[in-house]
């Protein structure tokens, strides 16, 4: 017998970030203007997100390059959310999109967008940078400790990766404030938090 | 002068199939046994979409390996949600967590999934697919039939594609309704729609 589907299936969904969070900027500054500054709140709420519990030890936010105006912040809500999609990266670019009502970051009628993150993305936020139309990343480190530290699986992106970026007029500047986000990584190892990486379970 | 952010970031966004899907769906099954069909209905939708100016010519669907159970279905709402992460693959595999309220579609109480795409991952949803818990990936093609007609860029996806998924216990069949798959491309390519990949426009 075959029934239908009739309204059963869901034809959209919303993604947010923590509650906390709108405070926590309300206090900052609206400009960057330093790029050491840029990491140093990412990486401060990467680690707030695991201690608040809403969410994986990673953030990431989305600024003019050259003025430095702080066009949104994301946060990893992939257990909160229930969307495994919910990375830090992809919550930053979307909101901005969002934001400036353009799915391309790039646009020419735009500024220069850069994102800054706490780690090397994953491979699907390596994907998902490359078509947000960002112009400049800015990581604290790109070396095996994330993975080493807390357990995640950042999937299998190749040595190229700053030449695939490159190639697309994306440039890559990496060990920003590399100590003080490897902290919350151990931070985070030694809270006992939940590595929600579904991957490791692989026969 | 530093002047606070306050309201003026975004915390929240929402994504969404178009409004023609669900009229669309009522009138199909609610269960595909035959993975035939269920690529039927995903190459379908992917010539609908763009017809239908709702979209970039690729759709997608979650279903349950076994029984065939239709969970989700995702369109590319890039251009119309005004979000370059908006793909097939990332709506139909969020909408099918949000339905079961798991971020993992390979959790233990649930039964196997299996993604169906009209062509092989672009490289944000190859890792996507990886962090999903999807344990089945079909696709219509892999060869440079999509990027060869349409103009779209996929990314710096490596030969050894298939080996990272089945490294991780994700299954791959492909070469399903390949040539219906490939008139889709043709037909998108001869429509004069919009090429939105912003990559293309690197130095």
């Amino acid at each position: 017998m075959k029934t239908t589907s009739k309204t059963s299936l869901m034809t959209r969904f919303e993604l947010d970030l923590p509650g906390w969070i709108q405070a926590e900027l309300e206090s900052q500054p609206a400009c960057w203007p330093s790029e050491s500054d840029r990491m140093a709140l990412v990486v401060q709420l990467s680690g707030m997100n695991f201690r608040k519990k809403s969410g994986g030890p990673f953030a990431a936010g989305v600024f003019e390059k050259n003025s430095g105006r702080l066009v949104s912040v994301g946060v990893n809500r992939v257990t909160e959310n229930n969307c495994s999609c919910a990375h830090a990266e992809v919550m930053a670019i979307s909101l901005a999109q969002r934001r400036l009502a353009s799915w391309d970051l790039g646009a020419e009628n735009l500024p220069t967008h850069q994102l800054v993150v706490n780690w090397r993305p994953c491979i699907m936020c390596y994907g998902a940078l490359i078509w947000s139309g960002i112009r400049s990343l800015v990581v604290a480190g790109d070396g095996p400790q994330l993975e080493a530290i807390t357990g995640f699986d950042e999937g299998p992106l190749g040595p190229d990766w700053k030449k695939g970026l490159e190639a697309r007029g994306i440039s890559v500047k990496t060990g920003l404030l590399q100590e003080d986000a490897v902290k919350v990584f151990r931070d985070f190892r030694d809270s006992g938090a939940l590595v929600y990486n579904p991957s490791r379970r692989a026969p």
